[in-house]
C-alpha cells in the first residue's frame, strides 16, 4: 500500500479520498510538490467525472453565476491550457482540449434576449464576445438549425475530454514512485487528538496520512457527518448526458450552446477518434439536465427525450449519429453555488469538492490551491488574470470555513461514541 | 459436437444455421419429433430476437398486412399459448407471456379515423374488438396522456418475452441428448450432387446433416447467394426499440399502442421483475422503427426521439421510467411481407426466414410448418382457427418455392468454381 514515501514507515504525507478529476488533480501536482499520496476510490472516475462534457466555459456560463463565481470560473480556464500541456507531457497522452471557441445560440425571440443579457455582462467583466448575425454564425457552423433566431461567439471557451484528463491522471499517479491508487472505499477518517491522520477503508484498513484531502463529491458531506468541527454541505443534484457518436461532416465544429424555448443544452463535439470501434466518428456529448434527486444513476426517459430536443431543435444532424450512452451522475452542489476548496478548522483536514457543474472547469486551480494549503506555498499560486484582486476575492469565496461547522455533541466529544 | 445421434456417426439428422427464436423453435420441435439437431450461431440470440418486444399482435398489426399475412398471424398467435405451457414444462422457466390485451390508441382525429378502419377489418374478420370511449379507456389504462383523442379495446393481442422465450429455448437444445448449439458462424452450405448436405462453420468444420434449415434472419440471403436453384430474396430493414424500467404503478398495465399524428409506436410492459438489478420494476419495451439500412447496430438519435416523442404521447409517465437500452438490428423483409417457410426446390434444404416484424408470432408456427415437412407428419400441423382454409391458403403463401430461382450460373455449375 505504502510502496514509497518519504514519511514514516506506513504513512503517507496525504490521503487523498476520492479518485475523479478533483481527487487525481490534487494528487499529482501534490506528488509534484513532492509529497507521498494515497488516493482512496473503489472506481476511479466513475462519478460525475464519467458524465461530464468538459466545457471550459466561464463566459457562456456566466448567465448563471454571480460575480465571485465567474471571477473563479475565469481563473479555473486560464489553468487549463498549461495544466493540459503539463499533464499531456507527463502521461505521454492527449487529453482532448479543443480550443474550439463556443458558438451560442437563442432558439425563438425570447432566448435571443437572454442571450443579449449574457452579452452584456461580458461587456462589464471584460470577456471576450460578440453577437453574430444567422448568416453569420452559418458561416461558422453549417449544420445550425433553421429555426434558430440569434447567435453570438464566445471566442475563449474551449472544451476538454474529462475522461482522457482522467486517464492521464491515473497513468501519472499510479505510476509515480510516491503515488498509489487504492480501488477501496473510505467508510471513515481517523480522528485522533482533535486531528484527522487518515482514512479507514471498507476492509477496515487504515491509511494513516499527515494531512487528509476529501475530494468525494457529493458523498464527502455523509464521509464528514461524524467528523466534528466541520460543515459540508454539499447535497447531490443529478445530471445526465448523452454519448453520441457522428460522422466528422455531421459534427459541429465548435462548441454549441443555447437556450431553446428557456431551457439550456450545450454539444460539445471531439475530433475524429483515430482508434476503437468509433474510429473515424467524432464523439459528441449532449447535456445537461438537472434534478434534485438521489444519486440513483437512472437515466430518466423525460431527460433524454428533453435533451435530445433540444439539441437537434439547434443541430438537427443529431438525429443521423448513434446514440451509445445516457449517463446520469450526481453533482456536489452547495448552498452558495460556490466549491469548497482549501484547509478546515480541523487540522489535517482539507476539502475539494462541491464544484457542482464546474467540476472540470475548477480542477486545475482547485489542485493548485489544495496543493499550495497543503505545502503553504501559497507563491505558487499565481494566478493568471486581467484582474487579481478579484479572483483572491473568488479563492477566498472558496474557503471551505465559510460555512459555521456543527456544534459538537455534547454526549460525543470528538466524535468519539462515550 | 456429434454428441448423440439417432444418424450414422458424424452425420445429425438436422443442422439448423441460425439460433435465433425461429431457429431454437425449430430445433426444440425438431428434438421433439425425434431428430437429432445441431444448431450454428456465432452468438445466439444477438439478432433480431435481442431487440423484439413480444407482441403477438395480429388483429392491432392489421392495418399494415394483407388477408393472406392476417390469417397467418392469427394461426401463429393460436400456437402461442400451448407452445408457452409447453417451453416453460420443458425449460422449468418462465417466457414471460401476459394475457392483458391491447388496448390501441389514437392520437387525433386523423389517427382516430385509422383506427376505425383497423376495427372495420376486424369486424369483417371475425377479429374481437371494440371501440371505448376515451373515459373506458382511461378506466382500462389510468396512464393515458390528456390528448388523446380515440381508443379501442382488443382482448386477444397479448405479448410474450422474447429474451425470455429465448432462454428457455437454448436451455432445452442445449441440454437435449441429441441437441448441441455450436458457437460458430456458418459460411456456407455443403452442396452434394445437387443436395444441401449440411454446413461448414468459420473454422472450417464440417457440420453434415440430412436436412439443413436455414433460420439466419436477413443473413440467410448471402449465405444462400451461392446456392443455385433457390432464391431468398430477404433483405436487412433495420428497427429500433428502446427498453426501460419502471416503478409498477407508472408502467401501462396492457400492451398499449397507437398511431401518433400518422406514426405508429407500441408500449408493452412486463410483469415486475423478480430479482435481479431492477428487481421489483417493470420492463418497458417501445417500439418500433423501420429503416432501410444496412444492420450497422447503431441506435440513430433521431430514432430514439422519436420513439420517446410518441410513447410519451400515449403514456406520459414513461418521462420516470429509466431509459437502460436502445437496440437497433435489422429484420428480414421480403418483396410481399410473407415469411419463407419450409422446403425449397433443392433437397435436403429448408428455410425459416423473412418474418420481418413478426417473427415472434410466428415462431411456433413456423416450426410446426418446418417439423411437419422435414418429418412429413403434415397431420401435425393441426391448426386451430375457425377458418382452417384460411389459414391453410396463408400458410401455402409462406412457400419459399413462390419465388423463381436464379437462373444457374453457366460458368459454375453446382455453385463450385471451375
Amino acid at each position: 500500500m505504502d510502496r514509497h514515501s518519504s514519511a514514516p514507515h506506513g504513512v503517507r504525507d496525504l490521503v487523498v479520498v476520492g479518485g475523479g478529476i478533483i481527487g487525481l488533480a490534487v494528487a499529482w501536482r501534490a506528488l509534484e510538490a513532492g509529497l507521498s499520496v494515497t488516493v482512496l476510490d473503489p472506481d476511479p472516475g466513475d462519478g460525475s467525472t464519467h458524465a461530464a462534457a468538459g466545457m471550459l466555459a466561464p463566459a457562456t456560463e456566466a448567465e448563471f453565476t454571480e460575480d465571485a463565481a465567474l471571477h473563479l470560473h475565469l481563473a479555473g480556464a486560464a489553468r487549463w491550457l498549461p495544466f493540459a500541456a503539463d499533464l499531456e507531457a507527463a502521461a505521454g497522452r492527449g487529453v482532448g482540449l479543443r480550443e474550439s471557441g463556443t458558438l451560442t445560440l437563442g432558439y425563438d425571440e425570447t432566448d435571443v434576449a437572454l442571450l443579449r443579457r449574457v452579452l452584456a455582462l461580458h461587456g462589464r467583466h471584460g470577456v471576450a464576445s460578440e453577437e453574430l448575425t444567422i448568416a453569420e454564425a452559418r458561416r461558422r457552423e453549417p449544420l445550425l438549425g433553421q429555426r434558430v433566431r440569434g447567435a453570438a461567439w464566445v471566442p475563449g471557451d474551449h472544451a476538454v475530454d474529462p475522461r482522457a484528463v482522467h486517464a492521464a491522471l491515473w497513468r501519472v499517479v499510479a505510476a509515480h514512485s510516491r503515488g498509489a491508487v487504492v480501488p477501496r472505499a473510505a467508510v471513515r477518517l481517523e480522528q485522533q487528538d482533535g486531528r484527522v491522520v487518515g482514512a479507514v477503508d471498507d476492509t477496515g484498513d487504515r491509511h494513516r496520512a499527515g494531512s487528509t484531502v476529501v475530494a468525494a463529491g457529493w458523498a464527502s458531506a455523509p464521509l464528514l457527518a461524524e467528523v466534528p468541527g466541520v460543515a459540508v454541505p454539499v447535497r447531490p443534484v443529478k445530471g445526465l448526458t448523452l454519448r453520441l457518436q457522428a460522422d466528422p461532416e455531421l459534427a459541429p465544429r465548435h462548441v454549441v450552446r443555447g437556450l431553446v424555448q428557456g431551457r439550456p443544452v450545450y454539444v460539445v463535439g471531439r475530433e475524429p477518434a483515430t482508434e476503437g470501434p468509433w474510429a473515424g466518428h467524432c464523439e459528441l456529448v449532449i447535456g445537461a439536465t438537472s434534478e434534485e434527486n438521489p444519486d440513483d444513476r437512472r437515466a430518466p426517459a423525460g431527460g433524454v427525450f428533453a435533451l435530445l430536443r433540444d439539441a437537434r431543435a439547434l443541430l438537427p444532424a443529431i438525429d443521423e449519429a448513434a446514440l451509445v450512452e445516457a449517463t446520469p451522475r450526481a453533482r456536489p452542489s452547495t448552498p452558495d453555488n460556490l466549491p469548497l476548496v482549501g484547509a478546515t478548522h480541523v487540522p489535517g483536514l482539507h476539502l475539494a469538492t462541491g464544484h457542482y457543474r464546474n467540476g472540470i472547469l475548477l480542477a486545475p486551480l482547485t489542485a493548485e490551491v489544495v496543493v499550495a494549503g497543503l505545502t503553504r506555498s501559497w507563491f505558487a499560486v499565481d494566478v493568471a488574470t486581467t484582474d487579481p484582486p478579484a479572483v483572491l476575492a473568488a479563492l477566498r469565496a472558496t474557503d471551505p470555513r465559510r460555512f459555521p461547522p456543527r456544534a459538537p455533541d455534547p454526549r460525543t466529544p470528538d466524535g468519539a461514541p462515550r
